[in-house]
């Protein structure tokens, strides 16, 4: 569940979420390579969590396979469909010495349902909170990670209390609203609806073969495509009396949409560029 | 074409922008009871023009009658397929004493293609700035009234330089970027893109059943649904070289959804109400 306010303090530890179809290249995959040096490269002991997929093993099969010819030392799959498991002394010691978990995609309810509240959850946030681990995460495995977390489309399109669902999220980055295949699935107007009905999070939607790296209060955008920020703390009015069948109103809202290169402060609520483009143009 | 800067200046007359699907209701369409009554009621003389439409006939047809019915003083179609009518002495006679023109749907384009430069445009201009006539349309006849006008979708999805295609409006609301059929049809990413490549211009996207009545700078919405303005005249920040295979970055983009009840202020780029919501609450 969502921390109120900014709710960044606790995200102390790193975090990678990508937008889903993290593509390979002949150098192997971007993101998924920069997992790899970030939890150790050589030394990274990697644990792979196909909880969102009905269907896990093939999943397990082929990230095992993709990180580990990526270089990291030691890459397992940890197989999660109960809480019976989640809350089990063999799975807290698998991921006691872990420097990485990926969390794969399918659906981020499966996700919550699982591993919510489960020791699995504390060792997670302990080890995050520590800097000990990285936790990453693509389409489902990086939506959940927000606190309240979107779950689906609702029944109304458009900009609308009606037009997504909600609920509590595994708050591995809390202040947040994370979206995936934001711009190949056209998820815009989902992710405003969401944060008019949350305006203390800060709505990040998430492009295929994109992703943040998130540490110390900050985020880096990496990959091909592009992070969109929605930030409603500066909007002096939002009414999303939808319910009552009146129109969602939203004043003021800020927008950024961020390709690699740009950083953004969630303290702050401040985007910054750490590449030069050599395009820009300044609009007064 | 755009003016450029915010290009308000000509904008003295009364436009009205619907985005389309405007419904009956028992008491019939109110947004079109609206033009009927900003047109002079009983003393109305309107014209219907179908342009927009490869099969004017049983348009014309309709909105007469819902004119006529609505109690408009006199109502009658003017049939413009061809340079040649719009150009034509029949054509300028059939105009020089309306209060009010309608435009139909379809596709904008036929009426760039067939209007734009013509006598019609001259007359309808100079009428509109005399404060002689209102300027009233739906769904492609709201869409042409801007300076650029946006055609259609591109190639792409998300928001990318792709994902739009514009060209020449019939500027009798210029500064602006008008989208229709807004939230019905998912067109935030499209606008937004739109705006991302024309900066000077406000983005408006119109609900169906929803309208913009536009005079002296200001604009008031009406209907059932919101009108999303995007404004990125605060952006610092625009790259639009998405054509060169990089992302389009936006950065500091302000928007606002607004229902009915609330007015803009094209100028200031301000939004105010109108009338007091029930339910506001105050963001931070």
């Amino acid at each position: 569940m969502a921390l109120g306010g900014s709710g960044i303090e606790q995200a102390a530890g790193r975090v990678v979420a990508i937008g889903g179809a993290e593509r390979a290249r002949a150098d192997g995959s971007p993101i998924l390579r920069r997992f790899v040096e970030l939890t150790g490269g050589a030394r990274a002991r990697l644990v792979v969590v196909a909880t969102a997929s009905t269907d896990p093993e093939p999943v397990e099969i082929e990230y095992v396979e993709v990180l580990t010819r990526l270089g990291a030392g030691t890459v397992r799959a940890l197989r999660l469909e109960s809480r019976q498991q989640a809350n089990s002394d063999a799975t807290v010691e698998a991921l006691s010495d872990a420097t990485g978990v990926f969390f794969t995609g399918g659906d981020q309810t499966r996700i919550a349902n699982v591993l919510g509240g489960t020791r699995v959850d504390s060792v997670l946030h302990t080890r995050l909170g520590a800097g000990a681990i990285t936790v990453a995460g693509t389409s489902a495995g990086a939506a959940m990670m927000s606190g309240t977390m979107i779950i689906d489309s609702g029944e109304d399109g458009g900009i609308s209390a009606h037009s997504v669902r909600t609920g509590p999220g595994m708050e591995f980055l809390p202040g947040v609203l994370i979206d995936m295949h934001f711009a190949e699935r056209h998820r815009l107007d989902r992710l405003l609806s969401a944060v008019a009905l949350y305006p203390h999070e800060l709505g990040l939607g998430i492009d295929e073969d994109t992703a943040i790296v998130a540490e110390g209060g900050r985020f880096e955008v990496i990959g091909s495509g592009a992070v969109t920020v929605i930030d409603a703390g500066c909007a002096n009015t939002i009414r999303t009396a939808e319910y009552d069948g009146k129109p969602l109103a939203m004043i003021g809202v800020c927008l950024h949409v961020m390709p690699a290169g740009y950083t953004f402060d969630l303290h702050g609520r401040c985007p910054s560029i750490t590449a030069t483009p050599d395009d820009d143009r300044e609009v007064a």
